[in-house]
């Protein structure tokens, strides 16, 4: 019987988790029932939600528990079918947790394309991540041509996307990321109009109003904290404030404090709206056609980071991750195409 | 020449204004000008937001300078005219200042019936405070029939008259102030269906949790600070604050320290927006239409405080105000209707 190396919860993290809160375990994998197919894994994702969702508290789906397999995104290829409409050899992506296998109904399924553009792509910009930057974009900042446009964490999976895609909507758009390197590469090679280093930066909101001096109208923001903090004031009148993230309080044990800045949002009538990309799952097929077309046109650039070393490598991947480690999507290989 | 008493800024207040702040001028009134008025004022209308205009800092308006005449809305009667449209006699409500009498054109004034209504109300439930509760449920809120709606700064002003258009839009509604009596006053007489007293009660979290026990849809807020802090986490599913107000944060020196809420918005998908009502006026006329029409079929109470002691006497009603020791709508009363 062929076995399934699956990546469990092995404790609860305290602050930034360590690879010891996670442990391999290998299961043998068992027949399929009618209408399931069997998906050997080729990428998987590991996004800065993951850490919500291993915190034991209850949020908008259930955490991951002590001894189960995380949970995540993932592509791969059908090996065994008991499907008619999913025959063996379809490339397919779906939420199917760290492991090597997954069996599983084919409703919640998406068929990938490999012709389109290489199957990665399936997690990052012709799916969730592109999905996310675009709907929150457009959706929740409610952005409209000429916008004045700061991203936070500009440099990450769907920051990236978000500035590219803010540029094709005829945005001004300005990054915020944590290297230098990152800074370059939103400037030179994404088309971001303006970037700058928070962590060689000693005033956010000096940078800020330097590289933004029509002020902000909508910002996408993707790390919260003391960034968050001095682009609000910031904000114009009516402005329109994406709230996708928030990596810079996942890993704090105790709630941060922090300057209260609700009043500002009186002044400048100011909306601040969390989302999650699951909200607008009726348009995702309109959404990923646009998406595609931009791919196709040569719009759109993606960047991916592939951790090659298989199942195994997905903690130290996921860590890297939430420390600003990785440029655009993370990937881990699970096995070849 | 007929002399006129003014109020003017003494002095930019530190914290909590105090009288000495304030200081009482009498200037000679000058000759109307073409289609000018000359408008006795009747009743002075205090409010939260004066807190803001006089902090120095610039927001939606320039703060009023020291020397210069208090901003504010009143009600009056005119009493010279060189306007074809708005003879002696006429009542009209406008921005006049806190002076015994205003010189002004006749475009911004609107005219108010005392067939309706006692004039005072033009300030009030049929006025900004009404208009301000309207729109900030409807348009801000986004308040739909069923929902649970909690009002902070409920025995206030734009929060008692909040209430009410809440149950008349079927809805549950919760009312938190700072006394037994308000607490009292909002169940008893206005229709709330619940309401608790933070100042008495310890864990404002099990309070609200206790009295909205379907969680909260809209939450409209007058106060911020701890109160807002606590009702964040406890909002349903694509709720909506209302942020009308943060009167708990308007005398403090320095911005308060809270605990960082931005990641309950993402698992919620909340949003939070500030208002001003300045921005609906379009629509003005028609939410004054309905208010008037709840107002007379006897569906809308207002509670009123007048304080008798003309236009010297305001800075201390302004100032009680912004402690809470008014019920509705505070007035100063400058002259005899």
């Amino acid at each position: 019987m062929r076995q399934n190396q699956q990546v469990v919860l092995a404790s609860r993290p305290e602050g930034l988790p360590k690879e010891s809160d996670f442990r391999v375990v290998s299961v043998p994998l068992r027949d399929l029932a009618a209408d399931e197919v069997m998906v050997r894994v080729i990428y998987l994702s590991v996004d800065p939600y993951m850490r919500g969702r291993i915190s034991g508290i209850k949020s908008y789906a259930e955490p991951v528990g002590i001894g189960e397999v995380m949970v995540g995104g993932a592509v791969g290829v059908v090996i065994e079918s008991r499907s008619g409409s999913v025959p063996v050899g379809s490339y397919v992506t779906g939420f199917f947790g760290w492991q090597e296998y997954a069996i599983t109904g084919t409703k919640s399924l998406r068929l990938v394309d490999p012709k389109i553009a290489p199957i990665s792509t399936a997690l990052g910009v012709l799916g969730m991540t592109g999905l996310t930057a675009y709907f929150g974009l457009y959706r929740v900042g409610e952005m409209r041509d000429g916008d004045s446009v700061l991203i936070s964490g500009a440099a990450g999976a769907v920051g990236s996307i978000a500035g590219q895609i803010a540029k094709l909507g005829n945005c001004r758009v300005v990054g915020i990321a944590g290297t230098d390197a990152k800074v370059d590469y939103l400037t030179r090679e994404l088309g971001f109009d303006a970037a700058f280093n928070y962590k060689t930066t000693s005033h956010y909101a000096a940078s800020i109003t330097e590289l933004c001096p029509q002020g902000v109208d909508v910002y996408f923001d993707n790390v919260g904290g003391a960034i968050t903090d001095a682009v609000i004031p910031l904000m114009n009148v009516h402005g329109r404030v994406a709230v996708c993230g928030q990596i810079s309080q996942y890993n704090l044990e105790q709630p941060e404090m922090g300057p209260r800045w609700m009043s500002q949002l009186i002044v400048k009538r100011t909306k601040v709206q969390g989302f999650l990309v699951g909200d607008y799952a009726a348009d995702f097929s309109k959404a990923l056609a646009q998406l595609g077309q931009w791919l196709g046109e040569g719009k759109l650039r993606y960047i991916e980071q592939i951790e090659e070393g298989g199942i195994g490598a997905a903690p130290k991947a996921f860590i890297d991750m939430l420390q600003g480690g990785n440029s655009g999507k993370q990937l881990v290989r699970i096995s070849q195409d």
